[in-house]
């Protein structure tokens, strides 16, 4: 017995969906832009129709006996057991959706299909891939976090989400490190996200750049359009050794490993996985996070502190959206 | 059948101790000095010599069939697999050492008794107190935080203490609210209990009182000598409505919200029980507390954000690690 499932990384921008299986990882993938517009009723048509298409073809190659169903990861605040999606950020005027029935309705009436669907958080299924598949197989308990437009996270406890009492745990974008800072995300003043969300990263870049006596090569990459700049920029200028760019990723480290400290004293935990688009400037995030990580802990708390970067890339959506149908 | 334990709260300065009846609550109690000079042999010894007079005692009322063991609740970080308590604070001297068994042996060693003990850190066992006697049995999610000369922690997830995977859980104290602050905890810059533990509100107080154009009534409360100012001071002269007294509540209320804000955005908890010394000043803190918890999180998780008070006091500690036996 292989079993197999389809995991669906459901976003603002796209959705990436894939036929997994447990055995082999993913075996077909697709990738298409979301349909926005369409509000509520467009988006479940346009998944179930995704969910469809794969079930037929991966069952010509897949035992559907075998089939665990379909898990998707959602942006927004997801109610696991009445399986409804509130207010996801980037999809404007959904309110709260019982996404996980409408689909299963959808995919009965339109494609004459039974299909278990399980729904979650995007940050956690991302988390859980990572906990089944990839870089948090060997750590019980870890947090996830995703460093990209917004900074997420997912937490893995015992080798099983932690969603909170609520379904909303993991939000460790919304921690607050400076009460009395200037940067205010999401109506909340000096959150780990206004520092090292993207838009955080770039303003706080643009201030290095104005108030360097030496200039940086950065402006160069950017066509001296700052208004262009961007952290791949700045991952490239620093790969360069521009000292401006350097020192802002070390700002971005240790800003990271002081959230990061927070969470060591709230939770005992002790691994992260780092991942998202930011996260590809490896070492120059990473080496100053754990050095600001372990400065900001007390020692009784160093032992076994360790940062690793995410293993799955895009793809840890859509494995742990898999892996929560094989339970 | 009626069981009843013994409940330690050791700490620092004074072991608190009582034989508590799982249906009718503490039936002895006791508090002695601490004998911190003798070291780790001499509390051992003067912990057995407790255990054992108040086993002694309530042997000849209530059922010695029905004795559940004794529990300790400890300062310091405590691995409670292996009963080892690390670095209590106010302890000189000491490192690791395995108090549990030390305990279990000299009980059989000097008073012929053998009694199973567990052990669980003094946050931890306070909490666990609230959650079973107090303030938290309607929750099944929540943080106590006590506030006195430091600013601790015990997390109840699902009625049951999470300690985190190295038992070192809860300690919200050591948060960072603000990284680029001036107050240093624990070597750590911008901790929580920096800003609101007792000496964090004293000082912060002291600047007020020095910058305020009007004055403040609480200089006759300590003779105008400030190195005497003390949180109860400041208490009593904000409830005869002294402006600069109200402001530092104020603002120490409003920092524990921004403290319990992170606990939200991170773990989903949105209950707080709010205990020790300095927890005394009431909705001086509590009023500002919800509120700036409410405007530093998200309109999604404002729902059933509760502060309320312990209800224990000092007994929590006593409750708590009776209940540890209880199981």
């Amino acid at each position: 017995m292989s079993r197999w499932a389809i995991g669906i990384d459901f976003g603002g921008t796209a959705i990436k969906a894939g036929v997994v299986s447990e055995e082999r990882g993913i075996l077909i993938e697709r990738r298409v832009l979301t349909d926005t517009a369409s509000g509520t009723a467009g988006i479940v048509a346009q998944l179930s129709g995704i969910i469809a298409d794969l079930y037929r073809k991966a069952s010509k190659i897949m035992e559907p006996g075998d089939f665990a169903g379909a898990g998707v990861g959602a942006p927004g605040a997801v109610d696991v057991d009445n399986g409804s999606l509130s207010y996801p950020p980037n999809l404007p005027g959904w309110t709260v959706f019982p996404l996980r029935d409408e689909l299963q309705k959808c995919l009965m009436q339109n494609e004459a299909l039974s299909i278990s669907v399980v729904l979650d958080n995007d940050a956690n299924v991302a988390a859980f891939g990572e906990a089944i598949y990839g870089a948090g197989r060997e750590f019980s308990d870890f947090l996830m976090v995703t460093l990209g437009t917004g900074v997420g996270g997912g937490i893995v406890l015992n080798r099983k989400l932690y969603r909170g009492p609520h379904g909303t745990a993991g939000e460790v974008g919304f921690m607050i490190i400076d009460f009395e800072g200037t940067g205010i995300h999401g109506g909340i003043r000096g959150t780990l996200e206004s520092f090292i969300g993207k838009k955080g990263i770039v303003a706080h870049a643009r201030q290095m750049i104005d108030g360097s006596s030496t200039g940086s090569s950065v402006g160069k990459l950017c066509d001296n359009d700052y208004t262009r700049l961007s952290p791949r920029h700045l991952e490239y200028a620093a790969h360069e050794g521009d000292e401006v760019c350097l020192a802002v990723w070390d700002r971005v480290g240790s800003i990271l490993g002081v959230g990061l400290a927070n969470v060591t004293a709230l939770m005992d935990i002790r691994k992260f996985v780092i991942g998202g688009g930011i996260s590809a400037a490896g070492n120059l995030i990473f080496v100053p996070a754990l050095d600001q990580l372990r400065r900001s802990t007390l020692p009784t708390m160093h032992e076994g502190l360790e940062l690793v970067p995410a293993l799955l890339g895009n793809k840890a959506g859509m494995y742990g959206a898999s892996a929560l149908c094989f339970g």
